[in-house]
């Protein structure tokens, strides 16, 4: 297979985890006699340092015409403590998923055997859980009208949600559950939020075809605890954009770390797989941060073309490294491997 | 003292805790001397069925003209999964604390010593944890204006917050920081949201009457994350409405049971009491609803008053009453002590 595959590093860790997850889709290309040609582009704060724009023309356009789209990490704390600042890293991703029209993150969740004591939960709780969280992402109160008076006293966020931006996610979460355990749980605040009470009606429409796929409401609240009181009772999860960015985060606990967690991003045309985790720019360049979600990122972005048997190489070899304990500083304190190593041990094992 | 009481069940358990929470402070009032008047009124479900009405008039004077509310539980699954309903149980509650003016909803969270083995997460991670959330109550989501299109196809959610909203809580959040270990977490959003940025800088600008107060900031989807990672690192946490709502639950997992912690909702005026656990219907009844948040609920309304020996000796009796287990069974699954047993004890140490 050959595959135009876009590449943004981003920024903090961004370039230093995509340099280990092209590594690894390097090994394959040659083992497994797939031509992978890659074309980096800039995104983010370092956009914003060299063409003033977080989102520059000749990336878009490129990620507009590539198979995919490989992502790093975004953001830099210089615009986080200025809130005048005009421009701001974030946008750029904001924009590139709205423009590649990315309506659908998901994020699947699942603890490694031999890091399950890695949790900060007990061993009980976390063994044998198994779920994935469908993020609705090019909606909600991310791209809603925003409010700022002139005197600077006032401000607004408008959460906007329609019929079919939520049956378009609910078709594929539904789809998702009736390959896995058959229940989906959608989380919402409809005792509260107007929005939540549309998601509520639509995804009960859409679960009328779909029988076989057994489906509960949960308020986020409640979903917040449940997420750790006991994780094995979902199997898909649906929720709108802030939502899903919230639980999705809270929900990595369950593995450890951050740092393993991969996810996908899909529209009608285009798809882009990233790291949950951010840019993390205190660790920035140390060779310590994990790469581990970044390389799994890449099988992600294999499964999508089809390429399962690749995919699940990666995988193993990502389950070698953690049973040897070839990892970062994250997973085992005393470690004495950084990014590049453990990018090193999946791609030669592969 | 004289203080005369609004009590409102509400719906589901609320009858059967807050019975427990009144039987602790008549207990008090014999012991100490003080004349408690309670007076209950409707509010929730079981006033919709009764007066067509969430919060009938009667109920909204009877509270603006006490001394203090103390609130059960609201909620009933059938206006949550009927996305139509016009009147909603929850409606009360909200017209209630704006009515009120409960700008600041407060919410300690510690582990008891003997629980904690009772919670998800692992000893280490808990152990020593003590922090307090001041959530904002009357601004954000809840209350900004919502739509729904005439064909049912299009919602929306407007969340806004004004300088003086975000002002008036934060003093209170330093306030209390100042007398804990003077470190104050807001959490927000501002690489996304407007409302959050507006948090970020007027929050800048309040901690700066408060330099004894380090101030620092975390993204809610980290903060989600961290509570779980390294709930110690939290001193005082600031947050919008929505946020707090999701966060404190989430925070429950700590103690382990959300049938735990109480809440005091705070405005110029006016004070109510509630434990932030809910209706929960699914128990109504069945005398194994753990009473212990709305009985601490009480104390904490003791404290608002200057009662502080009283409010310590309901801590203390509750601690008695965990220490020798007279539990309900979200604590200890086999227990034989229910909603009853478990107030007769506490009101029986006192
Ligand atoms: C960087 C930020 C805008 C982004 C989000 O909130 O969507 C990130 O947290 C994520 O989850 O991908
Ligand atoms: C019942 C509901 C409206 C309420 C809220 O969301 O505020 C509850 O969850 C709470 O936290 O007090």
């Amino acid at each position: 297979m050959n595959l135009k595959i876009a590449v943004l590093p981003g920024d903090g860790i961004g370039p230093e985890v995509i340099a280990q997850a092209k590594k690894a889709l390097y090994a394959i290309g040659e083992v497994y006699n797939h031509e992978f040609v890659f074309e980096e582009a800039l995104m983010g704060a370092i956009a914003i340092d060299k063409t003033g724009k977080p989102l520059p023309e000749q990336t878009l356009n490129l990620c507009l015409n590539t198979d995919a789209v490989l992502f790093g990490a975004i953001g830099d704390p210089k615009y986080d403590n200025n809130p005048n600042a005009k421009v701001r890293p974030e946008q750029g991703l904001l924009k590139l998923r709205k423009e590649l029209g990315l309506f659908a993150n998901i994020r699947p969740i699942k603890p490694y055997k031999s890091l399950i004591d890695a949790s900060p939960l007990k061993r009980e709780i976390i063994e044998g859980a198994d779920f994935t969280i469908f993020r609705e992402l090019t909606g909600g109160a991310y791209f809603g009208a925003k409010t700022l008076n002139e005197e600077g006293t006032h401000a607004s966020d408008l959460c906007e949600y329609s019929e079919e931006e939520i049956a378009r996610i609910a078709h594929l979460a539904f789809k998702s559950a009736q390959n896995r355990r058959k229940k989906l749980t959608m989380v919402d605040k409809a005792n509260v939020l107007e929005t939540s009470r549309l998601w509520r009606k639509v995804v009960q429409k859409v679960g009328e075809e779909y029988k076989d796929v057994i489906l509960d409401f949960l308020f986020v609240d409640n979903a917040a605890m449940q997420l750790i009181l006991n994780p094995k009772q979902f199997d898909v999860i649906l929720t709108e954009n802030l939502f899903g960015d919230i639980l999705s985060d809270e929900a990595s606990v369950i593995t450890g770390s951050i740092g393993l967690l991969a996810s996908a991003s899909l529209g009608e045309k285009n798809a882009l797989f990233e790291p949950i985790h951010g840019s993390y720019p205190q660790v920035k360049g140390k060779n310590i941060a994990n790469p581990i979600a970044s390389i799994l990122s890449a099988a992600m972005l294999l499964e999508h073309f089809g390429l399962f048997k690749e995919a699940n190489v990666i995988y193993k070899a990502v389950e070698k490294a953690i049973e040897f304990k070839v990892v970062t500083i994250d997973l085992k304190a005393d470690s004495k491997f950084g990014t590049n190593e453990v990018g090193e041990f999946v791609s030669n094992f592969i």
